[in-house]
């Protein structure tokens, strides 16, 4: 196994940093790994913010499920999909670009995500530690007040990074699903009640759980993750960030 | 510069493959750098699917904007969004679960991009070549039904990889725009026209282009990349998925 592969497979999420500032060369290089990631047409679809004002750092970790670590990481970047800045720059040019439509919504947010994973991989390269911020998304309002936020901008992804307390270098990576259950040949394939009870039990094994009770846990699973508060603001949130994105052919 | 920062640095899209199959061994590497992937609560928004039929392939390349260079690529893989497979799961456990929102899809896609730049930087580091295939997103319908997806199922990014030819080695990988157009400090910042001319004569310079022409190439641009047939149909597309994403408290 190569050095990447390495720092790919060691990668886990650090919700606890060291009390240690990121060196201003590492800052950089970290940045520099995002702009060098792949960009639909060379254009740079996003904007990255980078959060050092400790006020506002407080009030995303609250906006973003009242996590408190996230004030406490010594690098806080919220990664936007940007379809503003083009359009500013067609109208600098003497266009008259229509708005944005679904589709430069979810391109542009893959051009933000893969600048954002570049980022994660370089941190695992110089022993930083990093977690993503789903709850980014929530909060659309508060959001754009707090981060100045065009209407054609999204924020994509939030990664706080910093180096791991010893108690989280220690911290086994949880196991993934079996990637049987992940990769098919050529076409979707639907998987049956049993398969779901056997892919969630082995899971379980895999991390060392052997006595998973699979309709007891997935209902938890589902109480938290799918059906919680957060889960439920976050789908609204991202419906009024979309609404801005509703250009089509049809109107 | 570590090994892991040089192969995000090197890398660049490779458009062009040398006939010659990737190893067994290299292609699980691959898939397994997705799986190691950062992932929302563990629970693996995705599924992959690995397209090795080639009269798929040469469907696939006339659905993405009609690009032959796709179906001769020896490793296709579509990253899919995955809001199906937990509701099975939900469904398998005998719980009655609500529609996904567009919070879902979002967080999905997030996770579907997330794995596939890991298998980016991983192919890199074995000196595969890559490529994003945006256009995957376009005509819904019809890749609904090559690929078999259930509604709850966006395709977020779709790649093809493989050995570069040695044109591809050799050519330039294209400059990027300059950072301190990019990230911001806290706050997002609007730049004026004239800084929008500014950023983009930068740019042009970067690549070797001295005597850019910002009217003219930005207008091109909109037309080839905004204003185009395979952009407008990407909206389009995009919100036909993104229909079935549509779940909301207030309803």
């Amino acid at each position: 196994m190569n050095d990447t592969l390495q720092a790919i497979a060691a990668r886990k999420s650090v919700r606890a940093f060291e009390k240690k500032a990121i060196p201003a060369d590492i800052k950089q290089a970290l940045l520099e790994a995002a702009f060098q990631a792949p960009t639909a047409g060379n254009m740079m679809l996003y904007t990255i913010l980078d959060i050092t004002d400790p006020a506002l750092k407080e009030a995303l970790a609250k906006s973003c499920d009242d996590q408190p670590f996230i004030a406490e990481a010594p690098l806080v970047l919220v990664f936007l999909a940007d379809c503003r800045r083009w359009l500013d720059s067609f109208r600098a040019a003497g266009l008259e670009p229509r708005g944005p439509g679904p589709g430069n919504a979810l391109l542009a947010a893959a051009d933000a995500v893969i600048a954002a994973q570049n980022v994660v991989v370089a941190a695992e390269s110089f022993g930083l530690g990093s977690c993503y911020i789903g709850d980014i998304l929530e909060n659309c309002e508060d959001v754009r007040g707090m981060l100045r936020l065009p209407e054609e901008v999204i924020p994509a992804a939030m990664l706080v990074i910093g180096y791991p307390i010893k108690q989280q270098k220690e911290r086994k990576k949880p196991a993934r699903i079996d990637g049987r259950y992940i990769v098919f040949e050529n076409q979707y394939e639907l998987l049956t009640p049993e398969q779901h009870e056997q892919m969630f039990l082995d899971h379980a094994a895999r991390d060392g759980r052997l006595n998973a009770n699979f309709a007891g846990q997935v209902a938890a699973l589902h109480r938290w993750k799918y059906n919680s508060a957060f889960a439920r603001e976050m789908n609204r949130s991202a419906a009024e960030y979309l609404k801005s994105f509703a250009w089509s052919d049809d109107k």
